[in-house]
């Protein structure tokens, strides 16, 4: 198999389905094997993944294992919310941001490494691959990606046991059935989809929910808090300056107390079909009416309008895999160039699920008081000027009108 | 003034303001008026504005007051809400969508009686003088259109009340004193907005809200509504068939009860300001989960995000008052299009103001569970296609990394 | 081979290479085949391919040649013609929109003949494979099609020939050889492209064009016509009513002879990669020029502006073969909308090349000489209003500007 | 008249229009007045301006000319270029262009002066008044604007040539009677319009081309010229490097000569009607068909079918005036982003008002021969890949398919 990697950088979590990966890769290739694990803030502890790797032979040269979590809310995921960027009008897109940043890695490991080849543990089935590989096909035209779960013939739980038994991999006892439903988790979301959950008739059992508190458990008390932005990132939470992050994960924090940010939903697939997924993004969904808020101030209906108008091709394009495409980039040129200005505060009240905006204010504002109010305005407005502009911009409808008489 | 009206046909609420103009019309041009009170689901009783109107001296036959509930849901809410239309990411549009409806039933009228003119109480710094004047204008060309409020000189509440009196127009008690914000409200929403509520970083006061609990006082236990849809449009509840305008009130109730569909806002308004408002939608928010939850197993993603990418700009067109244009006929023409199979039930959780979908099926899905299933899906799809799906998806990428490679 | 198909309905033209296909296909399946061979305008004798299967085997009730010229230019060219459709800029589209038509008459000959799948000769690296098969895919789920070019190892000229021979099928003098550049023709357009086009920086020889004379060899002197529309679809020229494909033969007589209708283009397939392209599109040239004129007076500019910013997403559905699928329909919805009052005559200047719009005239035009004349317009248009106007539009502006100085 | 300027600055052509104008600025509001003559490459003489305006008495300290040449091809037609803008599929937007930087230096020599108000002489029921206003007030939103043909009472020729003749100001024979129609010019482009263009129907007079040869007359053989790219600007002709306006100026040669350019055309005007001009714009023709050449080789897909889709609506913002408004910035930062690597080399050919392009090549190019060519890729491209790739874009089509079928 002259084609075979040599040497291969996987994308390592230290759980059972990425060890069989691990061994295959080195039975099924004899290749050299480097592991990637990576702290997103899915809120699992880490190191024991390197012992695991130590265990099926890795060189400790080889075990990677880092902490990318300001990279990720820095880079990724505030970018990707200064465009107000939902996925098919609610998914906020927790899976798909994290994918470009994991193969980044893999593949500046890979060249650090001299490495031919990154692996993965998603499936052919799903968007993440296309996540996966667009972005290192992007980043590295000559890398090779290994997917096994398309090419090995484990093709059930049983075959998948017997090949961990027969190599030695260590099995936690919850993980030898089946798992109800299959979890992905980071700082910005949990998702949980598969088995339990694919009857998108039925109501996602309470079980599934494993960040947020079921509304019905939240607080019986409001609580409001205020958040800060700098040219459209979150900077501060009542007034405390945090990183993004910190930032981040308090958010989390008080959005998963009070419940915020479930969605049950059901999308389409980049590959083709439509799946169903059960989402909590407590803290991104509180940072989306955060942003929205201050927005709402700060943003003309100009830039605000063409911003809307181009975030469904934008949120589409990070679903689809496409982070690192010139189309996104240039996207991100215009999105950021909107968000000079998007400075200020906004009060939000976290009730029992919901987020609200209920006051904004900045020195940056283009709220005119002086306009729009119902009270003499001094002059700043004549109102005698919207004759004018109704007659003009009705003259088109006039002569249409005028012709569709004519000729009916 | 051989340009002055001749005839008018005035929206004509009953209140103070629209009788000060009914008066003022009489006055200033010696016309004859015909009064249009529409009930749209408003909530008031319309029928005293027959006396007022009387008493002002219009002539029974030149005094109309219709029930337009059902034409106004049918006709313009559900064809709007097919779109999944809402303006700056987050406005239902409720104040919008009636305007057409009754500058259509003025021209109409004026054809009916005559008249030459039409007239309406919007002043000169809002939308609404927009949205009457262009749809009068598309509907008749010919017609013209009087907006007191952007020519008299009765600008402070003194001289209106000053107006009235000397013509006898009676003044309700409450209606003496300025209000302290604001009102329109029809069966999509109420709307409120000015005065008290002009600062944008404050809080809106409680007594604002009008036709939603606060979430706060909303029962403590969930409710679980079924709505099911026919082409887009819903047309049962719970099971049991009913008109556009009883569903629709049906849902007020239930959205009312449950403190779901309140916003506050600040919003670009046409004429080039930016206002706060406070909305209260509570059907419509129900709707709008609901749509979306039957379109997300009964349309596919082409049709989704070519309908997604466009919705801002045909919220915008509604926003602005071109719903008589042919630019927003073509895109409902698209929309109705992509409608066709859009029917089925979804099942909606109803708890503390917020609007869940937690489930949905139809006979018209496209949801395959043979496809997406975590189980072996009998050849239903094969992994392996996914591989050249990439690789081709990925040419370009890697093309254009070779290129930036090789240049830099 | 379980999988192999028992019956094929093949595109089949006559030619050497689907001659090699139809009985690769025989040999390698043992299936019966079904032979599809249209008269799309491509200017060449259908009949003798009628000998040519029979002499394969091919029983004579299998056999189906058809003259579908006037289905491909009033059910497929008009209609897109009617959107402007121009892929990246410049190109009419003129094979990708033959590929629908073909697909759908190969899937109802299966389903008449009860075959399992079709089968084409579209090369593996192509946009025409995807365009024949996605049709197919989307007018029947469960045909199969078969594509020999990506699965036979006749990867050379050389295998193809020895094939034939060993198969006894006949050979033109001039197709031993390999030829110098690929064509395609129909009533719309001829392309040609590979080998000695391969190079984009090199101006193609004259020998390429099949179609249209070298301006530098067109007459001297100009010659005018008229076309005439209704609904947006050219109905007459000269005053003299045709049909559809009629009148497009027409307009390729006119074109061909005037040199008008090349293109030298460097494009990016569907698949990935930029191919280069010589196309001839006499006939279409001058409708889309007609079109655009006639557009100009009939269209305002809500519909124009709408129509023009979809275009390109329209343009695109088709060049990648997404004719049948529901967002191309959803499209076609809007534009069709817009052509209702797209009616009138236009008078074109055809001289070396060029083709030019120099008059327009309907009797649903929207041109008011009365507003726009610089002469008294007795009223029509009050400049005045333009003040108004221009304050509101500038009024956000102002605003920023405002806001801008009082922030840096 | 508190309200009237103290200081003007007034946009002085030199021409008896523009003297009126600042005649009565002088005499209507008694105001000092600073001319503002610029070279826009318009192809007149600019000092005879200085002497008028000297004879009008203006003060030497407040006369202004200046050439502007360089500014305006370098930062308004070459950025507007690199987004292929056409208006309504066909007007290279040449007026468009030229006025927000007039606006600029009025507001700048406003500033400079302490000019309270600017002033320009375009009529009120034009795009150009909206273009100086918005650009003006986008600039300096508390300068006032006048526009004297919307305020005056001259409103016919013989009242100009009166008020005139009453003081004093020069007429050149010529232009006693009316002109038979109205010309604007600089650098890009030449316009006519009205009087005796402004029948649609109607060819338009030879004599109303002023800049380029009949294509009739043109030269017999055609002419090859190279252009070259840079960051998607041109930088040299036939190798040699130019300045942009002396660019732009040799590609108005070459054009003029060849008969490039031409263009008539019916189009809509902002302020709501039709109108129709006479464009010649022989260097602009000719460069956007080198742009597009050039980005035939150095764009990909992703990013130029965004930039096509967004094409239409940044040339609507530049004709409609907003060319200072942050939604053209965030359009022009998107666009700029895609330019970094359209560089290069294309061969055009011109002959009798057609250019094409013939040949392009560049170190950039992503065209990859080694994919595309008919003959042995040497594993550049698996044709396999095509399969999953089109089964996994057949999938949706596939399940519409089934389920159209199972609910008919």
């Amino acid at each position: 198999m002259s084609d075979a990697p040599k040497k291969v950088v996987l994308a390592y979590s230290g759980g059972l389905d990425t060890s069989i990966i691990l061994k295959w890769l080195q039975t099924e290739y004899g290749c050299e094997v480097i592991t990637f694990t990576a702290d997103l803030g899915q809120g699992e502890e880490l190191e024991p993944a390197r012992a695991k790797a130590e265990l099926l032979g890795i060189k400790p040269e080889n075990i990677h294992i880092e902490d990318v979590r300001e990279e990720f809310v820095r880079d990724y995921v505030f970018p990707m919310f200064r465009a107000n960027a939902v996925y098919e009008g609610q998914y906020l897109l927790g899976t798909s941001i994290a994918r470009p940043l994991i193969a980044k890695r893999l593949v500046e490991l890979a060249q650090q490494h001299g490495a031919d080849a990154v692996a993965h543990g998603a499936t052919g089935k799903g968007n993440d691959q296309v996540r996966f590989e667009l972005s290192a096909y992007a980043l590295d035209p000559s890398i090779k990606v290994i997917a096994p779960w398309r090419i090995w013939d484990l093709t059930s739980r049983t075959k998948l046991i017997e090949f961990a038994e027969a190599n030695q991999i260590p099995i936690a006892k919850d993980k030898r059935g089946e798992a109800p439903f299959s979890v992905d988790a980071n700082l910005l979301h949990t998702s949980s989809e598969g088995k339990a959950l694919e009857n998108p008739a039925e109501q996602a059992p309470d079980y599934v929910y494993q960040r947020t508190v079921n509304p019905e458990d939240a607080p019986d008390q409001p609580e409001y808090i205020e958040v800060t932005f700098e040219k459209g990132d979150a900077v501060a939470i009542n007034g405390q300056a945090m990183s993004p992050a910190t930032l981040l994960a308090a958010l989390n924090d008080y959005g998963g107390r009070h419940g915020i940010g479930r969605l049950d939903f059901v999308e389409n697939r980049f590959v083709g079909m439509k799946s169903r997924g059960i989402y909590e993004t407590p803290g991104g969904t509180i940072l989306l009416e955060a942003h929205r808020g201050i927005e709402q101030i700060t943003l003309d209906s100009g830039s605000g309008h063409l911003k809307d108008s181009l975030m469904p091709r934008y949120a589409e394009l990070i679903y689809n895999g496409f982070w690192f495409s010139p189309e996104r980039e240039m996207l991100q040129a215009l999105i950021d160039k909107s968000q000079e200005y998007v400075s200020g505060t906004v009060r939000l009240k976290l009730y029992k699920g919901l987020v609200t905006c209920v006051g904004r204010w900045s020195d940056m504002s283009l709220y005119s008081e002086a306009h729009v109010t119902f009270e003499e305005d001094a002059g700043a407005y004549d109102q005698k000027d919207a004759a004018g502009f109704i007659k003009l911009n009705a003259l088109r409808l006039k002569l249409i009108g005028n012709r569709n008489a004519r000729v009916k």
